[in-house]
Parts: C-alpha cells; sequence; structure tokens
C-alpha cells in the first residue's frame, strides 16, 4: 500500500470512531485512561526496550546531549505519564456540558451543548511523553486522535501508543479511536496535513520550524502553540521589592519556557534607581543583559541589544531590556515586539494597572505577578494540550474544554416558522 | 501605487484602527451606529444614485432578473439597512464581559475576559445590504472590518461604506475602522487572503465557488457560512399532523436558504400512511420530489432520486424523499450526505428524540420542529453575521460574541511560581 493510502486508512478508522465517541459515557472514558495508566507500568520493559534502541539511533547520529535527554524514558519518566493519565480521568468530563440553556416566546426551548471536535491531529517532536498526554486529553474531550511524533522518538511512541490504543479498547473505547502514524517519512506529514475530509483540527506542538510547516501546507484549522516573547513592565510607581522579585522569577526559575520573560521594560523616571540594583542579581544568577543604551549606561557589563533581540524569544538565561518614556510607550514596545503570550505589568498605580489590562493585546495579561503562571494547572484549569497563541477558539492554556466545540439542540412541540 | 500597495495601505490601517478599537467605549460606538443609520437615510439619494450606475452595468452585461433584484437598493431598502443599524446599536456590548473570574489559592485572582478578534476581512457578493450588516456588528464587537464586495455591486457598495466610514469617524471612532477594497480585480482578494500580519479573520459570504475560492487561498483563518443540505426524518412514532405541518413549513416557507430542508427521511412502518397524504400537499406547494424505489412506488408522479440528490442544496422548490428502515439508518444517511448544518427528528418516543440529539452532529439538532428557526434572531441571540459551517471558534448563528475572542486578566500582589 502506498504511504499516503496508509494514512489514509488510519485517518479514515478515527473517523469512524470518533462518530461512536461522541457518545461513549464518562464512566467508559475514565475506566480506559485508569487501564491505559496500569498497563504503561506493567509494560514498562517493553518501552524502555524500544527506547533504548531510539536512543542508540540517536547517539550514532549525533543528537545533542540535551535532545538525548529529551528523548530518555526511564522508570520515573513512565510512571510521571501514568501520573498524568490518572490525572485526565480525575478532571470533570467536558462533553455534554449545558453551557446554556433558554426558552423562546413560542415555547421552543434551546440549548448549546459542548460535543467534541471530531478527530485531531498532533504533530509533535522529541518527547514520547506527549504521546500519553495527547491520546489521554483527546479520548477524555470525546476526540479519536492521530498521533505523528518526530523520527527520533519513533519506536519509543509507537511502543507507547500501542499500548495506550489496546488498553482503550479492551475498556470498551470504540476501536480506532488512538491512532500513530508511524512512518518516519516527512512526507507522511503532508498527507496527514491535507486529509481535511476526516480531521478537524491540527496541533501541532514543537519548534518554530515544524509550527511554519505545518501553518503553511495544512488544508486543515490549526491551533499553533508558537512563541513567547514575554515582557515585564516595572512602571515607576512600582515597589521594588516586589519588581525584583517577580522579574527574577520569570527570567530565572525556568528559562526554557514560553511563559518566562525575554524583555524587560523599565520607567525612566526609576531606572536609574532600580537597574543597577537587578542588574547584579541578575548577574549573580547567570543571566546575560542586552540592553538599550541607557540600560547600559546603567547596568556596567550589560551587551548591547540590537534591533533583532526585541523579537528574541531566547529560552535561554538571556534578557534584552529597555529603558521607556511612559506606561504608553511600554504598550507600544510590547505591541510591536510581543507575541501576544503572557506580558506584565508591576505597579501600584490603579490607573496604570488598569489601562494596562485594558491596551496590552495577549493571551494572559497580569499585575503585578509573574508571567511564569501561564499553565493551565496554574490558573486551575487542569491538564492542558498547550499554550495557544491563536486568536481564535482557544487562546492561552488550552485544556479539555477548548478540545470541545458545541452543538444547539431544540427542543420543541410542532413549532414552525411564520 | 500597485493594487497589492493599495490593498495594503487599507488592510495596515485598519490594524492601527483596531489597537485603539479595543478599549472604544460602548456609548461611541453606539452613537456611531445611530449617526450611520441616520446618515443612510439622508445621504440615499447619493445611495441610489451610484445603485443606478451599478445596475445599468448590470443589465449591459445581461445579469438574470434574480441577480438584479438582488442588487436593487429602494428607498425600502435603504431604510431596512438603517433599521438593522439601530437594530445593532440596541444589542449589548459584548466587548469587556468578564466570562468567569476566580480565586487561586495563591490569591492570584484570574479572570476570562471577552475581547476583539481585532482585523476582520468580509469577503462577499452582490447584495449591498451586507456592506452595512457586517460593518455594524464588526464595529459594535470592537472590530476593524476590510470589506471587499463583489464588483457588480462596487459603486453601490463604496457609497455606502463611504457613509458609514464617515458618519463613524464624525462619532468618534478611531479613524480607518471600516475599510472598503474599492478595486474589482479578482486580484485583490488573492492579496487580501495573504496579509495574515494584518487581518484575523476572514468571513466569506456568498456561493460555493466563492467560498472554495477563499478557503483554498486564504493564509487567514476562515469561518466560512457554507450549504445547508438539511433533513427532517419522520420517525415511526410521528404525530402525523405535526409532521405535516413541519415538513411543509421547513420546505416551503423560505426554500432559498440554507435552513430550509432539502431532505426528508420517512420510517417505513409509517410510509406507506404517510406520504401519500404528505406527497399530495407538497405537489400542492408546487415541490418536485426525487425519491427512492419505495417512495416513488408510494407517490404517483415522484422523480427518481440520484446519488448526487442526497447531496444536493437545492435551494428551491425540491425534495428528496428517502424511506428508512430505522432510526439508526436515518442517521447514518445524514452522517454521510449532510452538511452538517440543521437536522430535525419528528417523532413522540422519547428514547429516540434523546438519542437523534445526541448522535446526530449539527450546528443545530431539533425534536419536533422546523429546521427554519436556525438563525440568531429566532435563537434569541439578535444580529447575526451568518450561519457558520465550521466546528470551530463559531458554530450555528455567529452574531456579536461569535466576533469577540478572550483573554486571562491576572490580578497579583507580587506572586511567583515555586
Amino acid at each position: 500500500m502506498s504511504l499516503q493510502g496508509d494514512v489514509e486508512k488510519k485517518v479514515q478508522k478515527a473517523r469512524e470512531a470518533s462518530r461512536r465517541l461522541v457518545s461513549l459515557n464518562s464512566g467508559t472514558k475514565n475506566r480506559a485512561l485508569l487501564l491505559m495508566a496500569e498497563r504503561l507500568k506493567t509494560e514498562a520493559g517493553s518501552i524502555k526496550e524500544e527506547n533504548r534502541k531510539d536512543m542508540e539511533a540517536a547517539e550514532s547520529k549525533g543528537l545533542s546531549k540535551a535532545m538525548m535527554d529529551r528523548l530518555l524514558l526511564n522508570d520515573q519518566r513512565i510512571q510521571a505519564m501514568a501520573a498524568g493519565l490518572r490525572e485526565v480521568a480525575a478532571l470533570p468530563d467536558p462533553v455534554g456540558e449545558v453551557m446554556r440553556m433558554w426558552k423562546r416566546p413560542n415555547n421552543l426551548q434551546i440549548g448549546k451543548v459542548r460535543v467534541p471536535i471530531g478527530v485531531i491531529g498532533i504533530i509533535y517532536e522529541s518527547r514520547p511523553n506527549v504521546t500519553a498526554d495527547a491520546a489521554s486529553l483527546c479520548l477524555k474531550a470525546g476526540n479519536a486522535v492521530v498521533l505523528r511524533g518526530g523520527s527520533e522518538a519513533i519506536r519509543s511512541n509507537a511502543a507507547i501508543a500501542k499500548i495506550l490504543a489496546e488498553s482503550a479498547g479492551d475498556a470498551g473505547v470504540p476501536d480506532g479511536a488512538i491512532q500513530f502514524i508511524d512512518v518516519p517519512d516527512r512526507e507522511a506529514v503532508m498527507h496527514l496535513l491535507k486529509m481535511d475530509r476526516y480531521i478537524d483540527l491540527i496541533i501541532p506542538r514543537g519548534g518554530a520550524g515544524l509550527i511554519r510547516t505545518v501553518c503553511e501546507n495544512s488544508a486543515i484549522p490549526v491551533i499553533k502553540h508558537d512563541k513567547g516573547v514575554c515582557h515585564t513592565y516595572v512602571d515607576r510607581y512600582a515597589d521594588f521589592d516586589m519588581a525584583e522579585k517577580i522579574c527574577i522569577n520569570a527570567k530565572c526559575q525556568r528559562p526554557g519556557v514560553c511563559n518566562a520573560m525575554e524583555t524587560l521594560l523599565v520607567h525612566e523616571e526609576i531606572a536609574g534607581s532600580f537597574l543597577p540594583r537587578l542588574g547584579k542579581r541578575l548577574f549573580k544568577a547567570g543571566v546575560e543583559i542586552r540592553g538599550c543604551p541607557k540600560t547600559r549606561a546603567l547596568i556596567p557589563g550589560c551587551k548591547e541589544a540590537e534591533e533583532q533581540d526585541w523579537y528574541t524569544e531566547y529560552n535561554d538565561l538571556i534578557l534584552s531590556v529597555r529603558v521607556v518614556s511612559s506606561l504608553e510607550q511600554a504598550v507600544e514596545h510590547i505591541t510591536k515586539y510581543g507575541s501576544q503570550h503572557s506580558e506584565a505589568i508591576v505597579t501600584s498605580d490603579y490607573a496604570g494597572a488598569r489601562r494596562f489590562l485594558t491596551e496590552v493585546d495577549a493571551a494572559a495579561v497580569y499585575v503585578n505577578a509573574s508571567t511564569r503562571f501561564t499553565d493551565g494547572y496554574e490558573f486551575g484549569l487542569g491538564a492542558e494540550i498547550g499554550i495557544s497563541t491563536n486568536r481564535l477558539h482557544a487562546r492561552g492554556p488550552m485544556g479539555l474544554e477548548e478540545l470541545t466545540t458545541y452543538k444547539f439542540i431544540i427542543y420543541g412541540d410542532g413549532q414552525i416558522r411564520e
């Protein structure tokens, strides 16, 4: 069978399963998730065996140490995957929720009800835990899933997906609900992206290159989880201790993630007193600082920021710093260079806080808190499949609710339109 | 200036305006809508003048009578446009609504707030009233709009758009919020569809050809308002009088619209008694019937339905009819041939109604009512920009709420992530 035919067969199976998943009750879905967790643990040996082959192939290909570490599966990581599955089982089922129901003057009763999206394609890189995370969230929200992991983790992913699909089937989930594309060719992704007859949504998870490829080639709606060029603006009315604590946390607590701060903006009136002390703490924490001319005059050892720096998500212990003349200029900077992910102001001024919250256009806008909180768990929304940088359908943490859509149900007793 | 440069300049202006529209208060927006309504009436003369030129051009091109009628603007139609603007002014402003707000254990207060989408491109055909309808809904929801109407109505649309944009400006709406692309070339649409840097959403309104062109060429998310192949299933437990009334209404009350019935499914147990009497009424109403073999045996004068008929949105007094052996077969038929728009069951059976509501996948699913109710006003949701046949973001009637997105606002007092 051709590569395209092979991919299409799996995708069609997912489509068929999705029709039955719509009315699958929560009990069955939860039993499946718990069985999946159990089997991941009892069959950890076979997963590690396949992972070892991926690791060997990666080593011979000369993958970086960081990449190798992402790829590695040990007992602890397999147990963490299983724990994730149990957490999803414990979350409330979004499907069937009546978001609103009302009556019309003609006695029609109209309800807006959450239903699954249908078939979701997940295209991801390296970390094999995404296989379990994505499959569990899609299943809980009543969706069939087509998984396409990176070629470097293909054996690990295939082993995990096989266990998940089999356990789901044993627990009564319709056959075909979890599909894994085990073809390493990039061509398989291209075929997948054109199957808009069968797939309702594509979620890419990975680096900028992957996301660009998916967005440019997909005939299917895409919800992307793109970069976060997050800013913290320290206003002239900021409490310095609070501002320092927030800046250090936003930059250093975990610099490699999308909600970490990449650029600091400081009001010129307080820059002279605030920046030198913050600079010392940042250097102590190992942060490289790239500043505007005013910043460089205030922080000895600060490098020069180039235009490109303001657009950059470093994902590393590097920070660009700019002195601004007003809150307005801070908002303008964020509008121009930001990626609409997470933005914060530190201020004790009521009007400034209100203005920042209204005028800054981003998935999450903070007053007096670290941008690091943009996360499904931290928001109290439960497990997430990622942080959406789309504007439509889902924005910010994308959890179970965002993996559903809705339909209107209408109860009548013979009504016709006049 | 090049065509592309000309389009881009307008789109950039819309983008700039959208940044200021975000914080524009409802009072200003409503005053603008009322002024727009007033000016449409006082300047009706100039609109009719431009419309006359469009009509003359259309006549010399030999456009059909139906097309000419769609194009025509008279005092009554201009007054209807103005009335539409006043209705939008009277609707509640969706922007700023806090959809949910909660506190976290660390005292972070998190709110999910409705905000405008940004810049919306509307690509439409013939009827010039869309210019006013679309502009008013976009403005009320805080969006800048780029309008691109059909070339046959270009002078009428330009005249309306000019009045709208000027009145909006006079009422204090940021300059550039309402843009009209007055270039008749189809190339202008192609340029528009690639400007994803400036436009957040494209809504095509028109025939199948326009929608296909837009979907295939857009780099911007599209919410389409596509065809409705709507079914009514008369169950074996149906009340015949109710079923007849609903079928006649769904087919005949306004056959040219997307929520009219195109296919009737009848349970075989009652087909023998129900179909002959319904057939007579349908013929009396001038409906052409295309049936399966069983239907043809029961309705003398019924034509033969071909496979293609089951997929067809006639938008006319034509109905395809099929006898099915069970509710399950009815659902299967709808799944295979339907367009997920509006589907109805007529039954007195509790379990059957419940099953139909769950298993049928469509924007609106009815029990014992005419599919003709799928409409923003009929649902009690107010004016709509169309009926979305997308699954994501907006499904079914797309009104002011669906012309917004959301962001999270977070009030802290120094919280950092541990």
